[in-house]
């Protein structure tokens, strides 16, 4: 283990940390919160210090990243992230347990969303805004950004993005991984600002339009209203699904589009699988909810989005779903476990999984029949290494088990079966709602301290794809001087 | 496919099920039950006569079954087994509706335990001792029983073992098929004979002593009384709950002992991982319960009974557990999954499977950090064939997928989602009670036809660890006249 270079690069990241910092610092001095403000200011100055401290106590010219390197870089970033994007909350009194505010950062970097607040709406909008722009950091990574735009990082550092960017396989779009990250950041960066102009023209005011883009762009889900998007016009949610969805579609379509080569674009199996899924859970919905809501376009539009808001793992939501009936809670759950498209910023699964899952099960029942019958697995027009279709089911086996592990820790919690079941799976799939009481209108704030806590890493176990943080946790990382 | 040899198999199927139903017939004789017995004198004699018809029709000389007939055998054999054993029960007016008597039947046959019965105590005793006949039937496998006492079989027949024995490796105790099943056939029938003799012992009367011995060693479940095992003395409870134990072990491990190979035995993974999950769980459950029942040693008996019924998939009870607090909830929802050893009568995912699963995300974690790594996967002492490993990992998959589409499918049904996720993991591990309205002091009556039916092919599917049922309801295995 090179523990310079991995100190070096937390300092290098909590120095993003306090220049990301002045954007809620800003928002909270436009709306003359003073208390904010400090809090933000403080923790800005302290974390700058320290992150300079670091790094010339950790210099080093080994810049060399292994494999173990990568992963325990980014368990730590990401560790440190969520505590030390924790400290405004506290200092500026917003929350007042460190564990809660711990979880609300965590929650909020992991794209999750789910809040410990009981009243979200007496929070400051500095704080507000933290929020919010902790999901759009997390969306598209954090190390992913620091490699994008900061130049003393080594560029041989396809480790760190293998381990922070979800999905089986890990494609460049261009031949320099420094170029691939900068052109992921333009193009959300941009699609988020044309979601803002949208909202805007929808009427809304500037800080909702932002806020509720960013935490959209992460597929974060954080709100700022107690009732999520419940209060706000058809034309707002319409938009809000839309580009829920749209989020939640690999990066590398667009890239393609923008390329001009939006054929190939349009062939993806991820894609079409997606759309599919996504369909078949909104027409069984609609179907399930009949009679609920006074008209079918309003029936439709619930439907929409609730589904786009789940798949995508952004948990948004504009009715209390938890009401629902016990059919279309089951597709939720289920679409919970499936998430989004690899590549882009949704949790779960992920899509290109559960395909190569099922591609697989149907060669195993093939080759049951027929024992000598060799067939290949193809994706997206290319076959897969034996090594990834291997690593796939694997993953799914351990993502299983970590599941049921949460949903037994916080067992101890004394409510229902459903509620436990549904926020381990909520919270470890980065979704936000769950059901019982945890619903979309409640919160995780009758939580102890210590679940918060456990959720909180569940949370960063399931957004890291579980290896980096194992590897991470695995004492023997530690123990070898040598890699 | 060989079509009359398929068809023939079940005409034999048919005909062993006529001559086991002289069992609960000769039980109505003596409890003087004149319409019980008329009923299966009914059945018995047009299955007999049916059973000649087909295999006059279907008389062939080609006797040799390939992997697929295999599985279609097994397959028909099991969904003929059921329907042909539930009618007695409508016959005899005992359960009024067909759907219900299917579901009852299949309950018995695939261990389950699970049923339809408001009122278990207001039943025949003809009837009651053919639902537990069933278990005992259904526990050790009917085609091996037909394998063993049966010579008109051929005896290449590795396949119908393959697809009816449970577990990811099916060994062969002696060079024989034939042999091996009688072999395991004696033991069964030697040890259910000791718990009798002890249950006698223990003063229960004779009918009690068979009925729970025979749903004890089939780890089936089916009691009869409305409230399970809770009225019986603790001696009963703790013979039961250890044989219950004794049922969940590999066969194999009996047999090495017979054969004097203790030592070798007592080597096993598989028993030493089945005995610290169940030990830890009781330690838990034991110390959660802690101030519920009056003594220590009441709540350890009644944990070390719950445990051993989860884990054997057995699924009788002393007490309500689903009055237990959640924590315990918890760990007997992850005990359904994990189910008992490979080769013994237990359902479940097996602990075999487990152990390989856990030791294969190892090795993937291994190649995460040492991509060179090369590790193989050694079980019971022996290396794994990749085959076997990458079969327990899709296998995985197919059945996570089964369960959560069973629960898709029951969540239509008007009970809440600890209910109908708890019944699909229940029914598909053949384990009987689950939690909410289908807990272990309820029945399943409230459910519909429809799902009662479904719900009883999901039986099939667990027991026959689905690809066998996969097989045999894809058009294709049925479309071509070759193999």
């Amino acid at each position: 283990m090179n523990y310079k270079m991995v100190f070096g690069t937390v300092g290098t990241i909590m120095r993003i940390e306090a220049l990301l910092m002045l954007v809620p610092l800003i928002t909270a001095l436009i709306y003359r919160e003073a208390g904010t403000a400090v809090a933000f200011g403080i923790t800005v100055a302290a974390a700058f210090i320290f992150s300079l401290l670091l790094s010339y106590l950790c210099r080093t010219k080994n810049q060399t990243i292994y494999a173990k390197d990568g992963f325990a870089i980014v368990s730590l970033a990401w560790i440190i992230l969520s505590a030390v994007g924790a400290l405004p909350f506290v200092i500026s009194g917003d929350i007042t347990s460190y564990a809660d505010a711990f979880f609300e950062t965590a929650s909020g970097f992991t794209t999750t969303g789910a809040s410990i607040l009981r009243d979200v709406e007496s929070m400051s909008y500095g704080c507000l805004m933290w929020r919010s722009f902790t999901h759009w950091v997390g969306g598209m990574g954090v190390l992913v950004f620091v490699m994008a735009f900061i130049p003393n990082l080594a560029d041989r550092s396809i480790h760190i993005m293998r381990a922070e960017v979800p999905g089986p396989v890990v494609g460049k779009l261009v031949p320099r991984i420094r170029d691939t990250a900068k052109v992921l950041y333009i193009i959300y960066a941009a699609m988020t600002a044309v979601q803002v102009v949208l909202l805007l023209v929808g009427g809304n005011t500037l800080f909702d339009s932002i806020v509720h883009s960013l935490g959209t762009a992460g597929t974060g889900g954080f709100g700022i209203k107690g009732d999520s998007l419940a209060g706000y016009s058809a034309y707002t949610q319409w938009v809000t699904a839309i580009f829920m969805l749209m989020f939640g579609i690999n990066f590398n379509l667009y890239y393609l589009i923008l390329m001009r080569k939006a054929k190939s674009a349009v062939r993806s199996t991820d894609l079409w699988t997606y759309i599919g899924i996504g369909g078949v859970s909104i027409i069984l919905i609609t179907a399930n909810l009949r009679g609920l809501y006074p008209t079918l376009s309003e029936t439709v539009r619930h439907a929409v989005f609730q589904v786009a808001s789940i798949i995508t793992t952004t948990g948004y939501s504009t009715v209390d779903f938890n009401l629902w009936p016990g059919f279309s809670k089951a597709v939720l759950l289920i679409l919970m476990f499936i998430g989004g498209c690899a590549g882009s910023t949704a949790g779960g699964l992920k899509i290109s999984r559960v395909v190569i899952l099922f591609k697989t099960i149907v060669r195993e029942v093939k080759q049951t029949i027929s024992p000598r019958s060799v067939s290949v697995i193809n994706y997206e027009g290319k076959e897969l290494e034996k090594r990834t279709v291997s690593a796939v089911a694997v993953y799914f086996a351990l993502y299983i088990f970590c599941i049921l592990a949460v949903f037994l820790v916080i067992s101890f919690e004394p409510f229902d079966l459903e509620t436990n079941f549904s926020v381990a799976v909520s919270c470890f799939n980065n979704i936000g709602p769950a059901f019982g009481a945890a619903g979309p209108m409640a919160s995780y704030a009758d939580y102890s301290a210590f679940s918060k806590v456990f959720l909180a890493f569940a949370m960063l176990f399931g957004r890291l794809e579980i290896f980096p943080m194992l590897i991470f946790f695995n004492p023997r990382t530690w123990a070898s001087s040598q890699r």
